[in-house]
């Protein structure tokens, strides 16, 4: 039970005519406006885009004909997905004079030609630049299930207009944890999928090297259902794995720094899985490289802005692209090579395990009054440290299924599982035994 | 009339039995020896291997065996190419303490299966830093047409070999024109690829980004069977051009800074060909976008060594070097952006001209007392900056093809053929072309 309809649940109610795509989209609309902005994830609706196209819909299913496997679901985006027509803001005041776009992303579009119709887009950190959704110049995004805590970030308004069931799917980003940590602080799925695997056409760069396309939501077979539409058939590595799957917990780095509230939950999902374990060498490493990659790629793309008006961007974000700016060329380039080299030592692990997994995030959701976290006994920012278990895994370009722990818990608390490069299909099998044994599932939306 | 024998000459009379691989490599190794090292080009003699390889040759067709297209024919390879049970020197006394290479490079494996025998490793410029073949370590590799000359760089010990007739072919690479310069200077051509074409294994690196693996000798026919064999069968773009091959020669950038010897020679062949010209814009910075990349990447590759043993370099490849640890990671970033955007603005050129052709260096070899060139009416040192033409054409990634002007030069002075990538036989045709017409021809080796 996911507490709202699932996505395929809606479309077979749109394409057998129980219900239309304009009441479907209708009441995502007025939900979202009800809610308001902090706390439907949206900054922007596109009511009559979305009427609109969900009239049409109504429209091939009055004629007979089939609008698609998504007929009718509403969905949003984040704030860096070009909408036609509209200015792509990436969160940013830097963007606020620049051209509109002339064209939807693809993603939106292949969402789109299958039958989904796009109603809003939804907050970010500033330029894709933090995990708490706090955003200067578009507002603080809440954490549904406590108003008083973030939502995680940088895409924290697409897990909450998820979490909140106002739209059964959103497509977000995942540089470095972006939409992983929020759909573990909001207890919702989150796909970050292999490096490449899905088209990055029409969204607003971060950082080239380790930008993926990805979508929360609420129902395993709905995320399933999205990704196949967004690879446009392309050829699916066969999950050929016979028998159980075997799960191994990722110890060393992904051990340590572990909230209270984690560790017990965490270790009682580990001894249902059987008690494996595997220290991955060097992986504290594989975060500062992703970090320095991140510095020197982000700030070298927005170098022209920063030029021009330093003072446009949030205080944080400018100074670590001036910091960024000073990184020298060698260090990237140090960064690049052990990505190389952990991309092959970990392809080990995957020898002795099917499926890897950590936490996600720490613990729960911060506080907005203080976003702090603790890390090796002491308190820093959780702007940006909250994707010390996800960031390792972008340098390596591995696909990722973020799901919430089941259990009576204050907040939602997230695992991260991890396969080996573009093995979605058994990541999708493993994740569903999970939620079959109990052992994950997406809470309620709150009321 | 090359003035020696092709190596697909040598190669018919080892296998018909006219004469054999002992007697080729033999002569190989007795004229390198007799010139010794500074005008010969080698610095390491391998006379046991190819004897007992040459033997080998021979043995095969007297047993009425086929021993390949290149039987019997001896080539040298520059100080980078891997030789099983040999230090790598790359030029440079910071290797003398490496390990002996394991195997072969995959390029000599190649060659050596279809019946060539390697017999010698050739001089370069220190780790490849430099146009001049000036190497503190191993002396400097005079020039074959005036002694008191410079052979070019950084492969001048490869273009020596083949330009003094000691043999046929030498493999060299080209990061940067390491290979077209001194075909250029020493009067022989060279093949510098497309990026990625030829094989790198075994191969001590300079830049990833440019690094390629090229050819020199004296008979466009040598060359194109030494690519064909190094290619493995790789499938061909075929050369569908009908008609006249259209030649268009770059401007700009390409036509600033020619040598008094080298602007009348230019000009006659241009003349020949139908004086059509084309701007590139922003070809400047395609030059200064390849030092970035050169500095960033030479400079991270070598830090170990460099923080182990400064001293152990030669000053101004240890100058270079520390400036390029310097270097911010924007700047590299900017260069690898700039390479993206003026590879498809060349794309374009050659929808107007099939081949386009510029100076491959400057002017005549400089001397070695004072190895110098001028550039914007200022002399400069030529170590550094006898690639202004070769340069641009490595951060595209085009495939090259340097070839003797014909005429009474004092001493030789090469063209540059570049092509769209992958389109290498368009361009043998077009060399072909030109040696036909007798604007082209290799000068006999030097008495």
């Amino acid at each position: 039970m996911t507490g709202s309809p699932t996505a395929i649940a809606m479309a077979a109610q749109v394409r057998s005519g129980q219900t239309t795509a304009v009441t479907l989209c209708g009441r995502a609309l007025d939900r979202a406006e009800a809610l308001g902005r902090e706390r439907s994830g949206f900054t922007r609706l596109l009511r009559k885009r979305a009427m609109l196209r969900a009239a049409a819909v109504d429209k091939l299913v009055e004629a007979g004909l089939d609008p698609g496997p998504l007929a009718g679901v509403p969905f949003g985006v984040a704030d860096l997905f070009d909408v036609a027509g509209e200015i792509t803001t990436a969160g940013s005041r830097t963007r606020l004079a620049a051209a509109f776009a002339s064209r939807d992303a693809k993603a939106i579009a292949l969402l789109e030609a299958a039958g989904a119709v796009l109603v809003g887009t939804q907050n970010m950190d500033e330029l894709g630049y933090g995990f708490v959704t706090m955003n200067a110049h578009y507002g603080t995004t809440f954490n549904p299930h406590d108003n008083a805590r973030v939502s995680g970030g940088a895409a924290g308004g697409s897990a909450v207009a998820v979490a909140t069931g106002t739209v059964p799917i959103s497509l977000a980003f995942d540089t470095n944890g972006s939409l992983r940590v929020p759909a573990a602080l909001t207890g919702v799925i989150g796909l970050k999928p292999t490096y490449g695997d899905l088209p990055r056409d029409g969204v607003y760069p971060f950082v080239e090297s380790l930008d993926v396309v990805g979508a929360l939501g609420r129902d395993l077979d709905d995320l399933a259902l999205v990704r196949t539409v967004l690879r446009e058939g392309a050829p699916e590595r066969s999950d050929t794995l016979r028998g159980e799957i075997a799960f191994g917990r990722l110890l060393s780095w992904f051990d340590d720094n572990i909230s209270e509230e984690m560790r017990a939950p965490l270790d009682a999902f580990w001894s249902r899985l059987g008690r494996i374990g595997f220290e991955l060498p060097h992986s504290e490493i594989a975060r500062a490289a992703a970090s320095v990659i991140i510095a020197a790629e982000g700030a070298s793309l927005h170098r022209p802005a920063l030029e021009a008006d330093p003072m446009q961007f949030e205080p944080p974000v400018r100074d670590r692209m001036l910091a960024g700016l000073l990184l020298p060329s060698d260090d990237y380039l140090a960064a690049q090579r052990f990505r190389s080299w952990i991309q092959g030592r970990l392809r080990r692990q995957f020898e002795l395990a099917d499926v890897l997994f950590t936490p996600a995030a720490p613990g729960f959701a911060p506080l907005i009054s203080d976003p702090v976290m603790t890390f090796e006994g002491k308190s820093i920012p959780a702007r940006s440290h909250l994707g010390i278990y996800t960031q390792p895994i972008s340098l390596m370009g591995l696909p990722a299924l973020v799901l919430p722990l089941a259990g009576d818990l204050a907040m939602p608390l997230g695992i991260q599982l991890i396969s080996a490069a573009g093995h979605e299909p058994l990541l999708f099998r493993a994740a569903r035994q999970l939620i079959e044994k109990g052992l994950c599932a997406v809470p309620a939306p709150p009321a």
